[in-house]
């Protein structure tokens, strides 16, 4: 049976790194896997994508880069996640609905429920089976030189530390799985795995 | 004071047109005054437009279509026409928030309401003074040739009677005006001041 699991959390928080993994992991397994990302996995998307972190477009109202990540969202949704998970197939994806709760609305000052609503409409509320929340209490955003953020990477430290409370304060619900990564990158591999083999993914 | 102004209407029914010859006389009557249209407008919205009628993007979702135009129009706003109506100028602007109801709604099957909703977020709900509607009882679009139709302009004729059923059944709201374009360029434009007048804009 396929499963859809996401993976949030604050930038330079591991994501990619353990998505990456799973996935080597998952195939080894024989389980038939997909991985993919948002912003971006479709070629609309990524074209989406460009304008949404093109760090030359700086008078961008929070509303529209709301509604861009939501439009991103739903081709994604509908192009690719959807009809892959139809067809058996298990889909690793990096970041999801949550992502736009923490950035636009949380971190952005919008309100929670209005960005709800419109990642319902994009999505038309599907759900993840899992979703990983990455945790850790440190300053992140260590991954690269900052010559090279995008527009939202180059947010003030304020921006991305209430980024890191959102996900922090996060409460439970049946598909969350709170991950702490102040460890090892073996450790919260290891972690993360036993959520699989409890949900059966593997 | 001044006044947005909108002008709503199928392909073809002469938006452009009577938009300019409107422009050009509040102009000439010392209305402080500037003309837009949708999508489009900014910068970031012209970068959206690209992709929204990109013939080549086929593959594209109607919800994506949806939250696209709604993030061209909150740029749209938020940047150029809340701006302008706050320094004292009037917005003559091409195509609104009902025409994403006529088109990625009434036309494309999705619900009135959603689309309604995903546009309020856009625009913070802000309301034209003035929004005329053109209505013809003919066929339109008859104003270029085929081989330079962008993606919505080739769907099919169908498509087209259903976006001017929905403007022809609008029900009368205190800031609709109904045009009748099924007569000269001269008497649509006469008509269409006479609204002017009436609403103290000239």
């Amino acid at each position: 049976m396929s499963a859809f699991i996401t993976f949030e959390g604050p930038d330079g928080s591991g994501k990619s790194t353990i998505c990456n993994l799973i996935y080597e992991e998952l195939l080894k397994k024989k389980v038939n896997t997909i991985k993919t990302r948002e912003p971006g996995g479709t070629r609309i998307s990524e074209k989406i994508r460009e304008i949404i972190l093109d760090e030359d477009l700086r008078e961008m109202d929070m509303r529209t880069e709301a509604l861009l990540y939501s439009a991103s969202r739903a081709q994604h949704t509908y192009e690719k996640i959807i009809p892959a998970l139809e067809r058996g197939i298990t889909v690793l994806c990096e970041r999801y609905v949550l992502s736009s709760l923490a950035y636009q609305g949380y971190a952005r000052g919008q309100k929670i429920e209005d960005i709800l609503s419109i990642n319902n409409f994009a999505t038309g509320r599907i759900k993840p089976d899992i979703v990983f929340i990455f945790r850790s209490s440190g300053v992140t955003l260590h991954r690269k030189d900052k010559s090279c953020y995008d527009r939202l990477e180059r947010e003030p430290d304020e921006f991305h530390k209430k980024v890191r409370d959102y996900y922090n304060n996060l409460e439970k619900e049946d598909n969350y799985y709170f991950i702490d990564v102040n460890k090892s990158i073996e450790e919260v591999f290891c972690d993360c795995m036993k959520v699989l083999k409890e949900r059966m993914v593997v």
